[in-house]
């Protein structure tokens, strides 16, 4: 690593400490075994420098269930919080839309699902600038008599916690996510994370279908050209890496989710986020928020 | 509606019979309420012609869940079926993609999904005209570890009672089914349901975005109109009412539901898939599929 930095000759050395790494958890692994038997892994020793005070934030593009476990472990959740949960922003018609949980928690309880609602609160309004961010619970329908037991009961939970600390909108449907017509979804770790892939590859697969369309040689070459940067500005919203990584929300320190495909722009915005996210102390305002419920 | 008709002078009146139905099931309306307190529905009435032998077929754009619960109690399951599934074709980078359940049955057990994925393999043979077709169960990664309980304890079950007649390859996740990887995808019906609504108004947003980008008025009119005859493409690649409604599978006759804002051709395509269902006897095929169970 320290010969392919020396090949950028105006990297900024003092600013980038190497540390030894000598394991790998692989993205297939279970989280709680690797727990176990892999001390030395990336996750592990950049954990271990937070909690020796030499790091503030951890970004992993590496196995989401080890990072979920290492950091809940290691690091601790803040005074308050049942469960951490991972909060991912994607692009929609409007404006953009945070979504928790996208697969930290699978197996939720409704309590969980109302910490989740009040974390994206703090950091719709911090993060993305919203005033009374609108929260949904996602669900098959908008009426009371739809859904799941589970839903229903976190419907339920968030009617009889909720007061005023919440701008809860009740339920809403798969449909009104990309429409834009709320600031923040909430979901379990299940549907969060089949919603998420769906709509990446879904993006992928249209802008697919665009370029075939536009490849059929009807074009002169400079339509085409222009066509091209036209295309690159519809991909730039539906990229995700350019809306950096995912902030793992909950955890005593500042931790980013980048996708485990992640480019270097990624990792980039991915540390842009963890910088963001520590100038606005969300998770002071996070654990204030919670002593209201 | 009589006099609507007479307006189209050449429209077929030997083959169209009108029939009173006086009340309406309203899509908010609880199913289990509706079906008990209202007689008169068009539902219920296409359901009674059916059952008198007057009608081979249901296609309705109602209330999805009075549809499910009116057919399944007048007109009965198939011998062996114990939950109907919504089954609905999807375009994918690759080939259509059919997935079942998609609201029909949100709280299923394991037998309910292997009973789907025998009904889908039936369908994707003979409509979609797929040899051995693949099936995977949805779910937030490949590996046997993950999932909810409810996933893993369905992934035992496919394994311990299919035998040789599935070609199972698995979990599959949320990428893999606009990739277009399986023929198949079987999930709950809440899951299913939210994935449809997702894509839908994810594939309307992108075109959205698209238009706007293309009508920066940077074009000449020719290249426009060029370019929207292109989008025009990539739309009906998109849209749904180009495929027709959705079969519920399962049910003694033939119940094809279309989407609630359905356009004339969607409904048009509706009934094509009512008459395609018919013209390949699916249900007996489903029957003997299930005996070997």
């Amino acid at each position: 690593v320290e010969k392919e930095l020396e090949r950028y000759h105006n990297y900024p050395y003092q600013r980038i400490s190497l540390q030894i790494a000598e394991e790998v958890i692989g993205m297939e692994e279970s989280p709680v075994a690797a727990l176990k038997r892999k001390r030395n892994s990336s996750i592990q020793v950049a954990v271990n420098l937070i909690k020796e005070g030499r790091a503030e934030a951890l970004v992993s593009a590496g196995n989401t269930g080890a990072v979920v476990a290492i950091t809940t472990l290691h690091l601790g959740l803040l005074p308050g919080v049942e469960r951490a949960g991972i909060a991912i922003v994607i692009p929609t018609l409007k404006d953009p839309c945070l979504i928790i949980d996208v697969g930290a928690n699978i197996n939720p309880r409704p309590l969980h699902l109302f910490q989740y609602a009040i974390m994206a609160k703090v950091y719709a309004e911090q993060i993305l600038q919203r005033e009374k961010p609108r929260i949904g619970l996602l669900n098959i329908g908008e009426e009371e008599s739809k859904g799941t037991n589970f839903v229903k009961e976190t419907f339920s939970f968030f009617k009889s916690r909720n007061g005023n600390l919440l701008n809860f909108i009740g339920y809403i449907e798969g449909r009104d996510i990309f429409a834009g017509e709320v600031d923040c979804v909430v979901c379990d770790g299940f549907v969060g994370n089949i919603v998420l892939k769906v709509a990446e590859s879904l993006g992928e697969t249209i802008t697919e279908m665009l370029r075939r369309e536009l490849s059929r040689n009807i074009f002169s070459k400079s339509v085409s050209l222009l066509l091209k940067n036209r295309l690159k500005n519809l991909k730039k919203n539906l990229d995700y890496s350019e809306y950096g990584g995912a902030p793992l929300l909950g955890t005593q320190k500042i931790c980013i989710i980048a996708h485990g495909a992640s480019s270097a722009k990624a990792i980039k915005n991915a540390i842009r986020v963890a910088k963001e996210f520590g100038g606005h102390r969300i998770n002071n305002n996070i654990v204030e928020a919670l002593k209201k419920c």
